[in-house]
């Protein structure tokens, strides 16, 4: 068996090229670039992953839709900003067989100029509102930046959701909504600590009045972009004639939202932010299987794997998702060494002696930890420390995160930190105004202004690490992975 | 309330294109030829199609993937038949940006040719067979012929499924398998009776040594294509270069299978199969909504409105989907032709009366039967009701099946069966040297050559309905919708 030649801490882009391959999560082999096959090992969680967050959008009232791959160039050509934005990464379909399209059609970088022509038809009264949808999606984008597995596709994987609300502040507090969706799910469930941005205003969404960025962190202290919400104001209504009519029967323009959980980019964050030396760590929850069974000296007595059978059926039956690795080619500490890379929450051990007391032995990935339980309290212990795992490793993420954030009183400082940590410093303006200095800090750091905290009020105080002038606020510099 | 105008029986092409606007399933005015928007309410019932299909080709040992969208024109042309048969029918991607690509992209209309170049990556050993895999995939098609919602657009939604085989007689296993999954799930979930034809030589799968299609009928007699199962030999194994090691140590070919149910052509027959003049009627299994709950008199009795609140609670948490209709500006009348139109399942009314005798009254929408319940029996009752309505339709949808086939004993017989029935007579030969009398079937009739039935033995006597030679095959000639 190959031994792991990497140190998640220190070569983190290394360890994760590697588990992708050893954990077979995706090929990078098919041959086009940017477009990778998604395997088992990583479509599973992946799916797991869109369950939870479908659920939590539709418990907030989205409802879901189907919407076309391929967009018209007309549509997309409606809001100005937003065509600029994204034409350059646009692939573009011109030809059905050998026969030329009488219009262009663009592969769906993202949804808005699709969902929004049809908001018009269909929205007409403020009875109609809040109008609140979302797709599941795979979307295209010709990236020119180098691309990375799940990081940085031409294809990727994620929801939408388009909005429609009668006022300003309904649109916001949809948007408020969004981030607390982002807590609940990202955080509470995957595990995935994140902070949240106001975008500075040269980095918003193409086409937003203002964009809210959540930040996760990597093990060498770079951030990966997580869900972003969009507050789009009129600027999409207007082109698109999004209007309905008021109590007032007055008619006005919607104000609408846009939310962007990118599944493929999150599982990223998954495997980069839980991993270890072994390899995988999943959350239980979204385990592919949540607990593996390995029988011990099954050769030598026959009943050890017709109980080993035995417990799967019953675990099965509960609703976990388990695997029994019965196969006599491997010794038991192969197999344990395969499903500790593979990320399997618990293992279960079963040999002669467990049998005769009626007792098996349950392993912890994340702690290493073992301990013996009675076959009768096997299901609840199951349960506790399948959720005992996943605080733990929300825990230890969490305090990860705290720590990559070190203050900068000026440029020299923010160099030390970029690339290894965010640097949090004073800055001049994170509006137009402040773009020059933003300019700098990209040449000077390699870091980029991830925007201003809303999760709390902070008070700048000093001047900017670059131009000197008063600070108005406070931002945070890293680097992207 | 506008009234229905369409008798679903005699003009079901026109009801379809009602309900589909009606019941707001779909919205046509995409703008693009051939592609819709697909709402909630059919979104809602192929996300449940989907659930019970890929939970059975879970069972089967399918493993889940994730392939591109594009497919690099090399792959594509690997296979003679394969690349002759599609490429009239594939949009091709050539500019990202305004940059052109090295190579053109095809939108997958099917994926084999994606499949089966990973498959050479993968597999190695007679271990590693069967590999079974399946996606979850929206493919596209520059259709010709004129468009229809759900049944004939230029994408669709289905799931593929793509398998290697060390063995023919495993392959020909699996495609056995796969018609036992149609009849499992597309009759047995979603309620739609099919007939399994081996189609002739002239209409197979493009590269398939065999193709068996099930078809459907429509209320008017003509036929749907529904999953058809594709033995496709080594016939792609050599071109792709998917090869094993034997136990005998020898290099082999694969041979390879693949399936695909088309969900969003399913759910057109769920729709055409069980509605009625009132609109949709859902098998219970798969209806967005199960359960409508309507207060009556609600505004009279206050109690009524915290009752039915309190019923919606406690149905939703057995695990039910249920709707609480409580807006209070339409009567009950209308609101029961509402839900009647939509097609769920189950309305419960509850009334003051119902409240002090501590019952509701449960209607039936496919028998229009009502029923006073006890209160306490009512979670007990409903899943018998859903039970008996889904086993209803069942049964109305074989016997319209069973009675669509007539015997023809010549080409005048054929004509009056075709378009409103399938025709079963005899004929030449369902082999290359059929191919001309087939030409004259469809010439004369409008109806194809569906194939011969593989489910029962069929012996034929007579001459061939068209050249008079003796009959070799029992055929089976319909109109497809």
């Amino acid at each position: 068996m190959e031994q792991q030649k990497f140190d998640k801490e220190k070569d983190s882009s290394e360890w994760f090229t590697w588990i992708i391959q050893e954990a077979k999560l995706a090929d990078i082999r098919y041959g086009v670039k940017g477009f990778l096959v998604f395997q088992p090992w990583s479509v599973e969680p992946m799916e797991l992953m869109y369950k939870y967050l479908e659920a939590d959008l539709e418990r907030r009232g989205h409802k879901k839709y189907w919407y076309p791959t391929l967009i018209p160039e007309k549509n997309f050509y409606l809001e100005k900003e937003h065509v600029e934005g994204f034409s350059p990464e646009v692939f573009w379909v011109e030809k059905g067989g050998e026969t030329k399209l009488e219009e262009r059609l663009a592969l769906r970088p993202t949804s808005e100029t699709a969902f929004y022509s049809m908001f018009s038809l269909w929205l007409r009264s403020y009875k109609d509102l809040p109008f609140k949808t979302y797709q599941r999606a795979n979307v295209f984008r010709y990236e020119t930046k180098s691309t990375r597995p799940f990081l940085r596709s031409r294809e990727f994987y994620w929801i939408e959701t388009h909005n429609a609300f009668a006022t300003e502040e309904e649109a916001f507090k949809n948007v408020l909504e969004d981030m607390e969706t982002t807590k609940r799910v990202v955080f509470g469930v995957f595990g995935i600590p994140t902070i949240v941005f106001k975008r500075p205003d040269w980095d918003k969404f193409a086409g937003a009045v203002n964009t809210f960025g959540a930040d996760a962190i990597t093990p060498d202290g770079k951030v990966v972009q997580q869900p972003s919400t969009h507050m789009l104001g009129q600027n999409f209504s207007k082109p698109f004639n999004v209007k309905f009519v008021d109590r007032d029967e007055k008619e006005k323009y919607c104000y609408l939202t846009c939310y962007g959980p990118c599944i493929s980019r999150i599982f990223a964050s998954v495997v980069l932010t839980h991993g270890d030396n072994k390899g995988l760590r999943f959350p239980f929850e979204i385990a592919p299987k949540q607990i593996v069974i390995i029988p011990i000296m099954a050769e030598k007595e026959p009943k050890v794997l017709k109980k080993a059978q035995e417990l799967k059926e019953k675990i099965e039956e509960a609703g976990f998702r388990v695997e029994l690795d019965a196969g006599d080619n491997k010794r038991p500490g192969e197999k344990f060494y395969f499903w500790e890379m593979k990320g399997v929450p618990l293992r279960i051990e079963v040999g002669p002696r467990d049998l005769k007391e009626k007792k098996v032995m349950i392993y912890r990935r994340d702690t290493g930890e073992k301990k013996a339980v009675a076959e009768k309290q096997l299901l609840k212990e199951i349960a506790n420390e399948g959720r005992f795992l996943s605080e733990n490793l929300k825990k230890i993420a969490k305090a990860q995160l705290d720590k990559s954030i070190v203050d900068a009183k000026n440029i020299e400082d923010v160099k030390k930190i970029v690339g290894r940590g965010i640097a949090r410093c004073g800055f001049c303006s994170v509006e137009s105004g402040g773009a020059k200095c933003a300019e700098i800090v990209e040449k000077e750091t390699g870091g980029r202004i991830r925007g201003t905290r809303i999760d709390v009020k902070e008070k700048a105080n000093g001047k900017c690490v670059i131009c000197g002038k008063p600070a108005q606020e406070v931002v945070y510099i890293a680097k992207e992975y």
